[in-house]
């Protein structure tokens, strides 16, 4: 668990682009960011108040997360020094870079010296045990996708927002490292030990209030070869009672995978929905968020209401409308 | 790559099922076994002859493989003297144990001492790749089955042993512990992190001549909830051309999850093929590998023909009858 509020660190970033974790922190979790601090030649900007390391602290800041990717893959010389003060003035730090923050012998030597935590949320942090299948008390609402890379964390996000504003018990829970590093806790599930998997999706949605909903983020595809046995270990682990079908309609082939076409949605509804009754035969696909980003308004209606059509579900792109006929279909369950 | 032939380290098992490692070697690659060690008090005999280090080593073996259970997880003294012993004679060390050889000091201590080697089967000791999803020459065949522990590694073994003795090219492809040790190479798959999976199993069975056949050793099982990610990743990975399914007919739940029955074979076929079909369109379910060992020969036989009847395909105990009508169905692919 990574104490928040947060400074976030955007570094020297070379676009905004470089710094979406950043944006994606400030986006869902506003009131977890006290400000930003950037360094000479930043373009990236979260519009939050720019703040050296000791006005951070005075504001109550706890966490320097870095919300910024590092070019050519190593830690510069010039965010050590921000980071070394950083731990020295008593922030924890908190990393979902590929090289890791525990891999950098003078970090954790300030580390041990200051008393403070270096998060790397690209790893495991818990020892997860083997998955029981036992039934858990509470709800549960997942993100399936006919690819990788479709909407799943955003749709979720959002749902767990629109939920929460009408009235409903909801807890977003992170399965990646941006996901991680916006709610502070999560299970970094690409990195989890094959027996391990659906396990760790148990562990990160316990039992529950009977009304409460937890809104599991999703990873990889069932029609992904490369990543599916991670998307099949959250469906059985997470039982979820609900599944939302993701899809980009612009997408001519699987990411990375250039000799795959992508599944029809009524494909991935049936393959998701008979997976999923494995551990709760009451498991319901209660609609479909679509990532429009690729048509104007008309295009995009269009396309939503044909797919409503078709499928006999709810259609929503959650960026342009939010998720409330989901978050209706979500009630009445 | 574990070095061949062995010599059958049983120690003091206090039961035959205790050294049912060395009884697998022994079963299936009984040229890799050159003799056994047995400690007093030994109650399991594979029927090789017995030696002692001086001699195995005369007789060319080259790793001494520990094919028994240790009593409380933990490796005796009594142990140590004769593994300390062995690489003190030029004996590479293998094993499948929880508790790892690696993490004995005195054990690392001798081996860096002797230049000899310590295989920690359970631990992967390659960097996978990403699995990318390109066809790769030659054939595969992988067993699926309705449960864990069922028979897919025995099928597979029969079905490789079967295959050979028939003039196909083949080769089995360990996915497990014990079916490493068998073979001396393998991926130890339920040890192996999330995202490397498919990859793994990709760099298992890789490029080969047209008419060659990977066996590969399944794991897990598509409805078994803890696994299945497992499971799914061997059959995207895997990219079977043909599968065989795995069942044993008097199981009254899912190992290990009371609450949970297993699936029909129908079940199985369909769910598996619609998988196996997003590597591999061409993909076939060619047969049925049935454990009888509960029933008696009329029941089995009963069992095996109402089976052949349901399905419309061969189906085999391998143990009682061999794999005879799984080999000629792969023939004819």
């Amino acid at each position: 668990m990574i104490e928040t509020p947060y400074l976030l660190f955007l570094g020297d970033a070379p676009d905004p682009l470089a710094a979406k974790v950043a944006q994606g922190i400030k986006d869902w979790r506003p009131d977890n960011c006290v400000g930003q601090f950037r360094m000479s030649g930043c373009k990236a900007d979260m519009n939050l108040p720019d703040m050296t390391l000791e006005e951070a602290k005075a504001a109550g800041a706890k966490t320097l997360v870095i919300g910024v990717a590092n070019r050519g893959g190593k830690i510069s010389a010039a965010w050590k020094e921000v980071l070394i003060d950083a731990l020295d003035q008593g922030f924890d730090l908190a990393s979902g870079l590929h090289n890791l923050l525990r891999n950098e012998t003078d970090l954790t030597e300030k580390a041990a010296a200051t008393g403070r935590a270096l998060h790397d949320v690209r790893i495991p942090e818990v020892e997860y045990p083997i998955a029981n299948g036992e039934k858990r008390r509470g709800k549960r609402v997942l993100a399936v996708g006919t690819d990788c890379s479709i909407g799943k964390m955003y749709t979720a996000l959002a749902l767990d927002r629109d939920m929460k504003e009408a009235g409903l018990k909801s807890s977003f829970r992170a399965t990646g490292q941006t996901g991680i590093l916006i709610t502070g806790e999560g299970v970094p599930l690409d990195a989890v030990v094959a027996d391990f998997m659906a396990g760790a999706v148990e562990w990160l949605t316990p039992d529950n209030d009977d009304d409460h909903w937890d809104v599991i983020e999703g990873q990889g595809s069932l029609f992904h070869v490369s990543y599916s046995g991670v998307t099949l270990a959250l469906i059985h682990g997470g039982q979820p009672d609900a599944l939302v079908l993701c899809h980009e309609p612009t997408r001519t082939h699987m990411r990375g995978l250039p000799g795959y076409a992508l599944p029809s949605l009524e494909a991935l509804r049936d393959m998701a929905l008979e997976l999923a009754r494995v551990p709760n035969p009451g498991c319901q696909v209660i609609g479909v968020s679509v990532n429009t980003a690729a048509l104007d308004d008309g295009e995009a209606e269009a396309y939503l209401r044909q797919v409503e059509d078709r499928m006999g579900l709810p259609a929503v792109d959650p960026y342009r409308h939010g998720t409330a006929p989901l978050v209706e279909a979500l009630k009445a369950m």
